[in-house]
């Protein structure tokens, strides 16, 4: 078991939003995160939503901007945010803000120089888990959220682990990456050019080929209408109609005006923490 | 009237954040302010709450780090956020945090090199109201609060022109400036070593000499208990101890954990809204 070195904590509407370090297995690499205690978890044991961030993004993102920490200490939820990839002079990097550090795409890498450290599934659906049980108060509930390429990682985790998660959604997330630029760039450098290896990280795939007996878990997603990466990155709607055809309970809402930012993202963060309590409860 | 340049506009939370830029009399630069426009105003005229910030802050920290939006936008107030100094390579700066560029002290200064420039208590209580109701739909009611710093301005503002604004509101504010370390730094910088001039803009000395007859706005402050500069440069126990003598309104509250950061703004600022809001009502 690894090691939680404490980096800071804040008292935030009557919780504590703290920050670790740790030497990560899963990606060879020292490991930030950070998470919000509820005062709740003084006396009884609360469910965890793991919040994805996206491209570019660090676990503080979320924790200064989204507001949630408000919602999650009045429903009792612990909030971890991982950060988006290993990171440090000794981990690969690349120029380009969609691969390399900050770019993880929450998949297991199989290429050189990416596979040693950029293994974000392992450690984002394992080894964070684990760590987090054994050092917090914690149920064995819990659900996943993100945005934008954290909700691809949210969809993606919960479709692939439909008996770990309760719910998963997103906010403006990349569902297909298979077949859109920022995914076809990282797929290639992680994965390699062969396809067939990315479908296992695709969320459209994943749901249309889901076995009949999977749990569906329900899934919400929103998506800013004026968002600049819509719709050429962020094709919700492909999503959508799997769902349909599948019978897999998805609520997608378009919010007309809303963009990418963080201004979009704390504007429904209420609403998918209260999603989620609801099938965490 | 001077022209206002929009920076950027998202949708947050039912309605707009904005930001523009526009050439200031008051001091003689180009200045930036964020604008929160609630949904209420494309059909009723809205009351304003001043949002000031803190040392080395922009209009930017509260923007994105309260979460006053979600508030503001159900109890249809306007939130105006302005930079805390004169900006640019024209202005003049000075390397140590506190003073200068960041550090206008919402004072206007008379000394050398300071006084083209700093007179952000003529931006704050005359340039910027007057454009503000020249461009939005805004009622004459306003009301004014801020953090640190801020919270300094925020009170001597309110202290000095009570019949300007409803209320006051402060988080972790400099009470006493003339008596702290900070305070001294820039009142000797921006307004000479006769303290006799310092007065004017300390919120101790201006609630112990206010006439008879002034109008005793209501004042509410919260302080964090584990804030890093509490008790040496925040000592709002001195503005309540007077309050108490001159029987003025103020509700101040030491808030058990707390800090200075964002993280205690964040968790205060629904309260200081719904306070302002009785107040303008």
């Amino acid at each position: 078991m690894s090691e939680l070195t404490p980096l800071s904590a804040n008292k935030m509407h009557g919780g504590w939003q703290k920050r670790f370090k740790h030497a990560s297995q899963a990606t060879q690499c020292d490991m930030t995160f950070s998470i919000f205690l509820p005062e709740l978890i003084d006396t009884k044991k609360c469910p965890v939503v793991y919040c994805l961030a996206g491209l570019t993004c660090t676990d503080e993102n979320f924790t200064q901007k989204s507001g949630a920490q408000r919602i999650a200490n009045e429903l009792g939820l612990v909030l971890v945010m991982p950060d988006t990839s290993p990171r440090g002079e000794s981990v690969p990097n690349d120029d380009y803000y969609g691969l390399g550090q900050g770019a993880g795409f929450y998949l297991n890498a199989t290429q050189a120089p990416w596979s040693l450290n950029f293994n974000m599934y392992d450690y984002v659906v394992h080894e964070l888990p684990t760590l987090i049980a054994e050092n917090f108060n914690v149920s064995p509930d819990s659900a996943i959220m993100g945005h934008s390429m954290g909700g691809h990682g949210a969809l993606m985790i919960g479709l692939k682990n439909t008996h770990r998660y309760a719910s998963a959604s997103a906010l403006a997330p990349i569902v297909n990456p298979s077949e859109i630029a920022w995914g076809q760039k990282a797929l290639t450098a992680y994965l390699g050019s062969d396809t067939s290896a990315w479908q296992q990280y695709d969320s459209c795939y994943l749901m249309e080929h889901a076995a009949a007996q999977t749990n569906k878990i329900p899934l919400l997603i929103d998506q800013g209408a004026a968002d600049e990466f819509y719709p050429a990155e962020l094709q919700f709607e492909k999503l959508q109609r799997i769902a349909r055809t599948k019978n897999w309970p998805l609520s997608a809402t378009l919010q007309t005006d809303y963009d990418h930012s963080y201004y979009f993202v704390s504007s429904f963060v209420e609403k998918h923490l209260r999603f989620h309590a609801k099938q965490l409860s």
